[in-house]
């Protein structure tokens, strides 16, 4: 738009006659004059308003869009320090009108919403600043991803959704009509990055991952994305959580650099990252956890979710300064067909998750790259290598030593932004309800 | 791995002892001595073999992965002004070995194999020199488009896949099996975009488009990616005109100065780009094609493939030094229901097609951004504004004067690299009989 500038650059138009656009985010009318609140992508800024120039909103409702020409001034404050500014309106054009109410009063700090209510009105909601900020703060995440496998030169890859039908039970994934036959939506990227990885080594791409939770309730999401990454020849799974743990700090540090703004309006503070995450093996772990709670499972195969909260929150800030506590060495039959077993204890695999701030943000691990040996554990998990063509067409023809992980985005988002619901953090949430906007 | 040097990086190495390590991409058993070629990531090179080391090799195929130490010398060449290395071997470790012959001769520069035979085998053949080169090129080019868009200040969109159950006539959609109801999969992001577009005013991403062709053929890809783009307080298509130019400009750039060995290995020129894309209207297009051709094609609603691939790589390239040009002012029952009508001549739209090398790679112009104007089009094209509840709120509560654009990216792909079939521009291609890999 022809001259117009944008409410952040204000500041510097001091006496300045100027053109703003936006939506009016509120408006008080005090007969003589009033104040319109001007919102635009960068921020707010009050208009003062002649009579004749409310007469114009009259009848119109917030989020009208307008076009204001006027003056740059001084806003008058108690606090002379507060060095903020206005705009005196000349002139007020209606770009475009809004003439009913609002189904949610968006320009409330906190709309005062159930969940359902913000996501059934999505479409004005996410204009609500704190949860266009939400937004920024996911993206900003992804840049710093991107940024850093990149330099690392790795490549990346463009995953694909559809799916012939699955062979692994069919269970728990969606089935679309193709052609009078079946195909499926992609539950993960697996096979495509352990394939891309044979090609370009080092691969990382933003994937979709579709999960038809058989008993779905409305706390689970049903799509949601993953941050890829696979690499080759790696001798251990130190390798993978170091450039796993470097391309956190990277992220953070992203969010940090580019979105100070919309962490202060979310309140949000970063979690500590110490000098090093933490690394224990899953024994360890539920030993900590036993000293530190007094709550014996160190009979257990898993961490409980109280544990997860317990390890990232308490032990892992106040013991090495991080938010982030790597667990490795997991039983193999809590892990995927394709872990790799650990050479000195074959029940034992040579996987790690990363415990995020609260819950589990990271599945991964070294992988079978040996043809032999991949048949046979599928064989063992009682799977048929021949529905594994495909896959096993990529060790047929020689994969390096290699591994990898995956980042759910949506629960980074979540966790890093102490966000109540996983859906809070996803722009357009699918569940076993909500197909919908 | 540790102490692992890339073949890139050899050439500074001269004389030292390094380890190296990828597939055996060729092997010549000359039975005093062998020479193996090594390809990693980065490239090929020629490692000589004693031997002991061809006997260690013996029953085994090409594509067995190595680990090899040795001596970095200079290569024997009759070319004195080569100056290639070559490493003298002194241990070679078998990381993974191939005991099957490969379907398809990968370390040929052309495979010289069909397209089905190539997309059969996609595991592999994507290992030859020229495959994994394409989507380097292409990875590049979405790199290009974003760091472009985030200059802008504008904000990236994961946008979803999964939606309700089609109103637009269902014609074309993929059904999803979604909890005993249907689902389906996206057709596109505009929906999404708009309505981000009403929170952030400029938005970008990578988004998934579904598309099941009522007569599918195997020349259609059922899905595929586009670069999206929306802009809001727009005032003529010219600036989105002018961001789609500025972003391809950038784009190609981005291509030229990261991909120049792949570009080389494909034997790729990229396409002119001239002083400015030339902009004229469909009306001027086909006269120009009638003077230049002697082909009448003026009384048609649309361009024809002959009539874009002259403009784009005739006329263009001949009177403005661009492989790309801009077709405007559509009219209205050739464009979808969100086009904005041209206020001086309603039967015409404000939007745009950029032809690009050949073909059409992007529609896009202004769209309708009145709610009253928005409900009266969908009317007029015999559609129902009840079916679009999500898509009229947008405009309800207000959107500003606004377009945007899509670029699809294998079509870009296909084009610049001046690829026969899309699908070999698609990674993992989809279409009415490919499912796999």
């Amino acid at each position: 738009m022809t001259g117009r500038i944008l409410v952040s650059a204000l500041p510097s138009k001091l006496g300045e006659k100027v053109v703003v656009a936006g939506w009016l985010h509120r408006l008080r009318d005090l007969k003589n004059f009033g104040f319109a609140i001007l919102r635009d992508r960068t921020g707010l800024v009050q208009v003062v308003l002649t009579p004749a120039q409310l007469e114009q909103l009259k009848g119109l409702q917030l989020e009208t869009v307008l076009k204001v020409e006027g003056t740059v001034v001084e806003k008058k404050s108690k606090d002379p320090n507060a060095k903020e500014v206005e705009i005196q309106a000349e002139t007020l054009e209606i770009l475009s009108p809004v003439v009913d109410v609002l189904p949610v009063e968006i320009s409330k700090p906190d709309m005062d919403v159930n969940l359902d209510t913000l996501l059934d009105n999505r479409v004005v909601t996410l204009r609500n600043l704190k949860q266009r900020a939400i937004f920024r703060v996911q993206a900003a995440l992804v840049r710093g991803f991107r940024a850093y496998m990149h330099r690392q030169g790795f490549t990346e890859i463009f995953f694909p959704v559809l799916a012939g039908a699955a062979s692994e039970g069919g269970a728990e994934f969606f089935n679309v009509e193709y052609y009078g036959r079946q195909a499926t939506l992609a539950q993960s990227a697996q096979l495509y990055k352990q394939v891309t990885m044979g090609v370009y080594e080092g691969v990382y791409g933003l994937s979709y991952s579709f999960r038809a939770e058989k008993f779905g309730t409305s706390r689970h999401l049903t799509e949601f994305n993953q941050l890829e990454f696979e690499l080759g020849f790696v001798e251990s799974q130190d390798e993978l959580m170091d450039h796993e743990e470097a391309v956190l700090r990277e992220m953070l540090a992203t969010v940090e650099r580019e979105c100070a703004e919309d962490l202060a309006l979310l309140g949000a503070t970063l979690p500590p990252v110490g000098e090093r995450f933490p690394r224990v093996t899953l024994k360890q772990a539920l030993e900590l956890y036993k000293q530190g709670t007094g709550i014996d499972e160190t009979n257990e195969p898993d961490l409980s979710p109280a544990a997860e909260r317990w390890l990232s929150t308490e032990w892992g800030p106040k013991e090495h300064g991080s938010g982030f506590v790597f667990v490795t060495d997991w039983p193999a039959k809590k892990r995927p067909f394709y872990a790799k077993p650990d050479p000195e204890n074959p029940e034992n695999t040579l996987t790690f998750d990363l415990i995020g701030f609260g819950s589990e943000i990271t599945s991964g691990g070294m992988r079978i790259n040996r043809y032999d040996e991949q048949v046979q554990r599928l064989r063992d998990k009682g799977l048929d290598p021949a529905d594994f063509e495909d896959y096993l067409m990529m060790h047929k023809y020689g994969i390096p030593p290699e591994g990898g992980w995956a980042i759910g985005l949506q629960r980074l988002t979540q966790n890093i932004l102490s966000l109540p619901n996983i859906k809070e953090a996803t722009i357009f949430p699918r569940d076993v309800q909500r197909l919908r906007p």
